[in-house]
């Protein structure tokens, strides 16, 4: 726990970048495009990047990152936030390596808080099942957050940042909806593109 | 100038689709994706569509037009912003032809003003010239208008709507830059999916 970025002030209009994949098509095979969006706090776009991963890869953290930090945005980013660890199917990202290899905190949102058993089942139909798990695992504790307007709550996991600067950021930037705008709108960007 | 859409009051929310293409290599042929979003006045994105157009073809008109009509957020929306008239090279929008089709007001906006010799010369080289160049006229008066803060000059055309209710939409959805929201984050999206 000695790790983290230390946040001394966070900044309403701190860059953060929310990923968000594609939907496809289940049971097929190829490369599913991710898409990343920088966002100032929870108020106005300033990029878009894209990258695609192998659907139920092995690949995701690796393509991320290397998204991330050939982004002209990638030395004004302070903030990473994916929709979850799973992208692409069952293509887990390694929140951990994930914030070795940008330097980036990261934090995971979902609405729904991740199903341990059912994630270890469906990994355990696939190619390196353990490697798979052993990310999965690695993405820590499991918080769970109410949202700004305290009527849902979200399930978080993070890496490279203390819990208490994580919740901050997720309120601050939720300035449309339940979630951050960075990952709202790397949602309808990722949908609207089918 | 009896068609137009009147606004007797123009809400600060009013949905605006904006609309450009991605960048394409210089004299490749095939298809350009172009992205449409929708964002709430100078504020926030609604949604994101997609359609793709050919390289200095003739579609542009009739393809955005389906996209916008068989968009969800079709009856919501008010105007639709355009980068400019032409689309994936010399691919030029009908922009009476778009009004008509959708029933939505046109407006079509550059930093640069269009010179139309250049255009002409180029068009002539084109497959259907008289029927883009008549399409390039259908398209009216070039108005100048300056940029909210005064520092830039912007070349408006416009179809079903009047000259001071563009103006004002301009100017009114251009919160972040001397653009309206709705095109300057059309244009990263696009932009950042190559």
């Amino acid at each position: 726990m000695s790790n983290e970025v230390k946040f001394r002030e966070i900044k309403t209009e701190i860059r953060v970048l929310g990923i968000d994949d594609r939907p496809f098509t289940p049971r097929s095979k190829g490369l599913v495009d991710v898409i990343g969006v920088v966002y100032r706090g929870g108020y106005w776009l300033d990029g878009v990047m894209k990258t695609s991963i192998q659907i139920d890869g092995l690949d995701s953290t690796e393509r991320i990152t290397t998204m991330i930090t050939n982004s002209p945005h990638y030395h004004q980013l302070r903030v990473v936030m994916l929709n979850g660890i799973t992208f692409a199917g069952f293509n887990v990202v390694d929140i951990k390596r994930l914030f070795k290899d940008t330097k980036l905190p990261v934090i995971a949102l979902t609405k729904e808080g991740p199903n341990m058993n059912e994630i270890k089942a469906a990994l355990k139909k696939l190619p390196n099942w353990r490697e798979r798990w052993r990310a999965v695992k690695a993405a820590g504790d499991i918080f769970t957050l109410k949202t700004k307007d305290d009527a849902e709550f979200l399930s978080m996991q993070i890496s490279g940042i203390l819990r208490q600067d994580a919740e901050k950021i997720v309120k601050m930037t939720s300035t449309r909806s339940s979630l951050p705008e960075a990952l709202r709108v790397a949602h309808l960007i990722a949908s609207g593109l089918i």
